[in-house]
């Protein structure tokens, strides 16, 4: 059967890099895959054009695919709009919520080829594979009531961080059996020394451990797992929490590697469905230039062949191939290093390409 | 005028640091220092004994002292407590509230001596100078409504993030108060993309900014805040952010030193009372052991001195002091290197003393 994949390319970096990842799901067709790819707006991208970050035909496109592939959203030009509704990120939002995608996989793993982009010390990174659990669709992201209105004559903000037991039980299972794949070790981080709702987040991950015996549970403080991460990020295999910590957490795991433009994520539903794009932003800063590094995206569908469309070899494939130009010595700006050589988005395109 | 001192050691190794501060401040006196010490329970300490983290004695020598020390509180003996208000952070959280004490001030510096010590690579971190300002009564930490309750069937924990306005500005004056004394950038850390409270937190910031025109203010997602802080942490001068994004950001920041066992903090009200401590916790690990750093805990008597008691010259004498004992070599375990002399809590403070 035919399956549907969705390219949704967004805003700044997001078009050259979807574009490189376009190419290389024609090479997978070539090679044999069987799907139909679509493209459509979202984000700014979508704004411009329909007024809506995330317009009704994009939606409907994305609830008949069986995998999406985004690029990314966001940027300066609309940062001003008053309006939050109708600002990029709620294209992002909005997809997350409407197809469910509560469970969000942020690996954060170093390439031994790249291990002198990393800020830290050598020793402390060599080697780093940390997978980031992070729910979705929920917690302060979209929690009601939340807005800003007038109390005792003064303006006031407010956000509400709210979960469920079956919320917290479901991302709960995706990330035991997550560490069951793994290397059997689960982190829970909370602030259950503060917020009631992260008492209860503790309590189901408590009640849930004794069905994933060989999986060891531990807990720890979102203050402290920053600090423990920029200490020694090695102590940890599964990392789970909520949509906030995960967030802060997640970005801040990517950037131990020093290469967030090699970092893919995933974001999946119950039925298996994925939303796959890479950890790294829009950076509209070096948009429209041919240097951006579109490896992140391109592992972005290895991952989504891996975890939506069950092509595990073909996976494997694009990983091999990245490696490959690694090895190469091929770098784009942002993982440039003395004695290897700077290429643009395309050409580094082009490598994978011709690797795969 | 006799000043009054209380000193709060709490749990953990929070006695053992707190000797430290008494026998430092006796030193003080000898030297002139007109200031009067009482001691008082808070925390696990005052739970084992009044069966309330925060009784009502030691509230009322709090609100009657000028400024405060308190070591450390919380530990596993009472993390199972299932009345979160109980818990011996409680303790804590109840004095900064009462007391009004919303002026967080969590310097991140780097001790030449101890450069070694952090996990960055040294060019990153050498000279690294950082003051993270955080709101400290306020946001997610005390926002009503919050609980866990039964809805449709299952349990749902809550917690309300809010600041008004005037909440906002009172902080941000502060902020932008020490940005002037200091490099004069000033960096808002929120997350205006996404959540309403921190939309009114920008703009807060940004109509405050004209009154300042010698600061520079940009303004950063706390995600990103995360991610800078790890890549290049010398690009921030002064840090300005919530209750929970300063909790998990100054931590991280204090982590990056590799010496978090150095850093005292400051909690301000309107009225210039403070609170001081160290930005360590209770290493309840390590209690009892004579083996904890005391030097976070001696710098923030300094650090008391200069803020609340106007004591400038002493609060210099004190600093360098440790900076002479670092000089010589000097090192508790948790700065221990190479060719430097291990040394235990007691003499560590015995050779502060003999310097100061
Ligand atoms: C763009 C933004 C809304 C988004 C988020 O906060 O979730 C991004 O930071 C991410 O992590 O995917
Ligand atoms: C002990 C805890 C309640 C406290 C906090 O979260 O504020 C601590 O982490 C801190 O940063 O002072």
């Amino acid at each position: 059967m035919t399956r549907k994949v969705l390219l949704l390319p967004g805003d700044g970096i997001g078009p050259e890099i979807s574009a490189q990842a376009a190419r290389l799901l024609q090479a997978c067709q070539s090679a044999g895959l069987d799907i139909e790819v679509e493209e459509a707006l979202v984000g700014g991208a979508a704004y411009d054009t329909f007024g809506d970050p995330l317009p009704e035909q994009t939606l409907d496109k994305a609830k008949a695919a069986d995998a999406i592939l985004l690029g990314a959203v966001g940027g300066p030009k609309w940062d001003k709009l008053e309006d939050l509704a109708k600002r990029p990120e709620k294209g992002l939002l909005g997809l997350r919520k409407h197809l469910g995608l509560f469970g969000n996989l942020r690996p954060a793993m170093l390439y031994p080829q790249l291990a002198s982009a990393s800020s830290l010390k050598p020793e402390l990174v060599a080697g780093l594979d940390i997978m980031i659990v992070r729910e979705l669709t929920g917690g302060i992201y979209f929690g009601q009531p939340r807005g800003i209105e007038e109390r005792n004559g003064e303006r006031v903000g407010f956000n509400t961080y709210v979960y469920s037991e079956s919320e917290i039980e479901r991302i709960g299972r995706v990330a035991f059996e997550m560490a069951q794949k793994r290397g059997k070790k689960l982190c829970s981080v909370d602030k259950a020394n503060v917020l009631e709702v992260t008492i209860l987040w503790r309590e189901v991950m408590e009640r849930l451990a004794p069905e994933y015996p060989d999986v060891e549970l531990s807990h720890m403080y979102v203050d402290n797992a920053a600090m423990q991460l920029v200490r020694a990020p090695k102590q940890f295999d599964v990392v789970v929490t909520g949509n906030m910590f995960g967030d802060i957490l997640s970005d801040a795991a990517a950037m131990l590697t020093g290469s967030i433009g090699m970092l893919p994520s995933a974001s999946l539903n119950e039925s298996g469905q994925g939303m796959y794009e890479p950890c790294h932003g829009s950076a509209p800063d070096i948009a429209g230039r041919n240097m951006a590094n579109p490896l992140a995206m391109m592992l972005s569908v290895a991952m989504m062949l891996r975890y939506s469309l069950g092509e595990t070899a073909m996976a494997e494939r694009i990983e091999a191939a990245v490696g490959s130009v690694l090895d190469d010595g091929l770098r784009t700006a942002d993982i440039a290093s003395e004695g290897m050589q700077t290429v643009t988005t395309t050409a580094m395109g082009d490598a994978v390409l011709e690797a795969f």
